[in-house]
């Protein structure tokens, strides 16, 4: 199952070619990545609602770090400032013993005519326990949790080799 | 009448203090401003929903430019990581000839309890013409849209001198 | 007297009008005052010769913070994008009892000619006691370093009140 | 060959883990680029220095545009904040027909002991006609300015497939 998180572009992510910044794309995903994926304290102030399994604390003085080990992304067209937000799809393409990958497709806004796949990107991240720095493994309820949102992994087309 | 636009952070905002950076917040009122006060074309996919008067066309290609002439910025408090969206309100202090002061007040994310103010700021714009390059006068259609949108100067309590 | 500060545009200070992003800009400043004001541990690795008095450790982990209470920014005139480090001179413009007020004015890059300015700045600093998170007396050996380098304050232009 | 390319780090570099976020290194990567291989108007005011061949005008305005098809980067090890710059090799790992592949490897300070390597990147650019918008073949002079920064390319540890 892949969850759709909407990203909103700011204005700085419009680089003087007078689109998407290359650069600005990576840590889009990374808003998409943590909207999806991390927990929010219960009861907390910040009552959003959760859009997806949300089990990882990634905040800073949390116990577990989620660090990038790899990323690869492919732009597809170039993207122009809008205010509707673009639509992202993400999910698990790949749970492993103390890694995972993500990847995400991302649309033009939802509703725009015709839909347009954008970019393709994939990001594997290794949990670490913050106290050893050491990479731990995923537990049963991180890994029950993730299941899910499993899919087959993203095809990327322009991959020379 | 001030206008409430929501300011949703991104992880790239904060710091290694683990707060909102002092320039980051310059951004994110950028990204107010826009939403508050900059026109999208009629009939566009992009069918976001005007939240101001947004008779300013400031995209690239506009036939005017919004150049920020002047800023000033209290910081009142840090401001940790949330999801929930920071409350600020926005509006015209001032409308001259080519020129107007948008001020802001940050306040803590809507609902949560007590409500506080984060950060004040002033922005002055100067209206330029893209082609001459020089500044324009605002125009009637301007003010008007403008005009239900004036309200007191912000206070800055810290100002030296 | 003043310190003089190399600051080296970035592609992604650039936005969508091919200039120096406003916000953009008061990232570079955070940077001259680092490059400035900021110690570095004796005999680490990282040898970067001091170019100010460098008696404040404002990195992650030290005991004291520096935060910012309020920041001024007069824009003079549009900065292109260019490899040649504008020439920012940077001083201190008040030494208080817990805060200080560090000053700015961007210049062309060396050697270019005509010499013109292009931003005026003005910020107020805090320090914070980490432990505490409360203010601290600036100390006499830190009083006693940064004396050369106070200096008159930046006259802004364009100040509405 | 390979060019060496310093890479000056900035304070918003680093997110709230107190090591440079991961979107921040592309940007990064993206100025060793232009700094490598960007040409610059002669006799401009502008007089840096050229590190490498430069044969590529890039800037905004140019004829051609260079836009980013592919990258992929492996992070091996956190990077800290430092202002001594970090050593980044780059080169050119494929000449096409109208795309060519920039690899990176992204070093310790230079003089740091032990020399770590920290990250590995592959950019696929395309060079694109800014009038037409369609991708442009690369010329003799481009192929035979770039030929002597040719090397093998870059090896990807992590890779899943």
């Amino acid at each position: 199952m892949k969850l759709h998180v909407p990203i909103r572009l700011r204005w700085s992510d419009i680089d003087a070619y007078a689109h998407v910044n290359n650069a600005a794309m990576l840590g889009l995903l990374e808003e998409v990545r943590i909207q999806a994926f991390w927990a929010l304290p219960a009861g907390s102030a910040d009552g959003t609602r959760q859009d997806g399994p949300a089990i990882l604390d990634g905040r800073p003085g949390a116990k577990t770090l989620s660090l990038i080990a790899h990323q690869e992304i492919e732009y597809l067209r170039p993207i122009p400032y809008g205010r509707q937000p673009l639509d992202c799809e993400v999910w698990v393409a790949r749970l492993g013993g103390a890694s995972l990958d993500v990847h995400y497709e991302v649309f033009s806004p939802e509703g725009a005519e015709p839909r347009e796949l954008t970019t393709r990107a994939a990001s594997t991240l290794v949990l670490v326990d913050a106290a050893t720095q050491q990479p731990r493994r995923i537990t049963e309820a991180e890994r029950a949790a993730w299941a899910p949102y499993l899919d087959a992994p993203v095809v990327f087309a322009h991959r020379k080799r």
